[in-house]
């Protein structure tokens, strides 16, 4: 029932790194799909990671228990049950034809720690809990109209069950609802009982994720602590109508090209995002798409019409509302000096969600014990975190530094830094 | 022999507007395609517009020729046969569905002129030959690599007969060497003959053409004087390289951007555009077409190639070649700042023809003389009057006022804006 020394939890962690590397080995191993790795979800490839982890966590005498919606919790009881205790894991799913890490390293990260911890003769104070979550890369299976996340939202009474309905498998046509109801999971039965996570029973939760951008890998950092999930907002068919006319033929005056007006608007949007990050303000800002259509257009017309999407992202809230305002007003001011319409559409609102401040000093405090130079940066990218951050809970993360990025089979995390990454995680749940 | 006045030419034309417009009647009857007209070069088309007006020009007892490319001559003899004689026509082709007035609009309004000066009792001074050429608009229907404007370029000693079996016909596969053939035209016929029109026999070359952008009609003027045809530069297939990265995770300073690139470049190349216009010159910029690969893009990635077109079009063939060098210099400096590759490719050369000054002169008076409020105006579209001016014959084009841009079906010509062209011509054609 002490709090572990740094010299301690490395004595704790260190042994059991062949445990996290056999369990990756057979995650590999067992859902591999051409170069990468496909664990749809509530699938064959997530229920064998389900089912591999929590056949581990029976072996090494933990508690294992199954939410309706197919979560899974593995814990290690604390000195004192009546304390809050700790969440800590990941998603088991993966995109399709991914990477071993995404999702899973959080989750062989907490069971990790868990058995090092038991092995060292480590009592925590607090239960700490490892939960494998279900379906949090659902969007890239499932098309039609849903939040993605499902696992976790199911577990925190953030989810409406008629989003199930909406949501179309892209491979056999079939309901996510239809899915989960086959995989033994009835979305009835999570949605009529109370959720299964409640706020006020636990400490917070922390996850360990790998990095998704190249920032920790091109600072030569093993590991950083994350200090919010950017929100994004999203126009997702924004359009921009000229008309067609001779390219030859039509002097400046008379013309409305949209690709020229859509060019000013995209560059101008560019200048005030270099201005917000001169201020020190965090915004990613890219176009993703850019096309003129494909079936009229022509090196000799003046372009007639544009179709482009925006993708603004922030830990800041107020950021992104001032973008959408200032892309409104530049497409006001340039329809009329350039002759077109802009047709924006609406923005999708995502929320930020900050990481609570007291949990990013604890894991900072943890990587200065033990003695790891540590990162802080946003996660550019959606976890599992920001739906405990919306439910209330204090919420932390802990990246990983990889160097390809994510959602590929290229995903490369080193075994050093994952040990790092769970010495500074250890710490926390420790405490 | 006299030189007619304004008034005797307006007493020549006015009484045969009818006999111009039966003509137009029949072709668009004969040619008709759902809304527009059809006339495929060396096919039943265009065969059935040289036929009509040769037999009008037979009826009215007219010289008749045909060289051995197709090319319809059709001569009133001057008093002075031996003095260098005009030639004013323009093409009897269409582009598929188009308009019933591009190129006809010249062959008609020539053969008219000659009719109503023949019926009016007035003798020009020189010969005035009136041509119907082949096969302008090949361009739209023969794909491969081939320079287009075959009538022309084969009746001037311009075409390599070789280019003849690269030109493949869209519709059907076969060249545009078997079309010829099987029109009754063996493209080894002209090739191996000494070219029908030579410079040094000729006063020059006039042609009547509807205008192509909407410079008259905006301006209100009935006709304008051509300045020059515009040459064209043109990167068909411009690329720029970036790097695929996800959209919320990688921050600026590690992006790859192929969109934000290619949007300064466009940008500063717009911003150039500006400049040359304030300081008086002649130039159009229009990228037509600028897309993001469908296959790979998202609104979630950072964009990693972008595609797009340049065009540029001027009668100073040194603001095209500064433009270029203009647009390689900023591409260099944009791929470093950014961390993109730009391909541009090679620009495609058309030069620019300018029309003779005294024959623009000539037109201008023509005009003052007739009372006719007549603009003056660049073609930014090719017309046969460029080979001729290649050629070295003194060349000249009047405008015809059109509402709706040409090679669409909705081309509108005012047959009193046509009556004002014509009586501009034959002043010309009578000097």
């Amino acid at each position: 029932m002490v709090e572990p020394t740094a010299d301690l939890l490395r004595a704790c962690i260190e042994p059991v790194l062949p445990f996290a590397e056999r369990l990756f080995a057979q995650l590999r191993e067992h859902t591999a799909d051409g170069p990468g790795v496909s664990r749809e979800p509530y699938a064959a490839g997530e229920q064998f990671a389900h089912d591999l982890l929590a056949t581990a966590a029976r072996e090494h005498g933990l508690e294992v228990a199954i939410d309706l919606a197919g979560n899974l919790y593995m814990t290690l009881p604390g000195a004192d049950r009546s304390l809050p205790g700790w969440i800590t894991g990941s998603h088991l799913d993966s995109v399709p034809i991914g990477g071993n890490y995404d999702g899973a390293a959080g989750v062989v990260a907490g069971l990790t720690i868990l058995v090092g911890l038991q092995q060292g003769g480590v009592l925590p104070l607090r239960d700490i809990t490892v939960m494998g979550v279900r379906a949090e890369e659902v969007s890239s299976w499932f098309g039609g109209s849903h939040n993605g996340h499902i696992g976790s939202r199911a577990a925190l009474g953030q989810l409406d069950p008629a989003e199930l309905d909406k949501a179309i498998n892209a491979r056999t046509g079939i309901t996510l609802a239809q899915q989960m109801q086959a995989a033994g999971f009835p979305p009835g039965a999570f949605a009529s009982t109370p959720p299964h996570l409640q706020a006020a029973r636990y400490r917070g939760y922390l996850e360990l994720h790998i990095e998704q951008g190249p920032v920790l890998e091109r600072q030569g950092l093993p590991v950083g602590v994350v200090t919010g999930i950017r929100g994004s907002l999203r126009a997702r068919s924004a359009r921009c109508i000229g008309a067609y006319t001779h390219s030859g033929a039509v002097p400046h005056e008379y013309r409305s090209d949209a690709v020229l007006a859509t060019v000013a608007l995209v560059a101008a949007l560019d200048r005030e995002w270099a201005r917000i990050r001169a201020e020190g303000g965090d915004l990613v800002f890219t176009v993703g798409k850019f096309f003129t259509d494909v079936q009229a257009h022509s090196i000799t017309k003046v372009p007639g019409e544009v179709a482009f999407s925006i993708d603004l992202r922030s830990e800041d809230l107020p950021t992104l509302q001032a973008m959408e305002r200032h892309a409104r007003a530049l497409a006001e001011s340039i329809a009329v000096e350039r002759r077109v319409r802009f047709d924006l559409g609406s923005f999708d609102l995502s929320p930020p969600a900050a990481m609570e401040p007291g949990l990013q000093a604890l894991l900072n405090e943890g990587s200065r014990e033990l003695g790891i130079v540590c990162g802080t940066l946003p996660s550019g990218a959606g976890h599992d975190a920001q739906d405990f951050a919306h439910a209330g809970f204090p919420a932390g993360m802990v990246f990983v530094r990889n160097a390809n990025g994510s959602h590929n089979p290229e995903e490369a995390m080193d075994i050093a830094d994952f040990n790092l990454g769970m010495q500074v995680l250890a710490w926390a749940l420790t405490r």
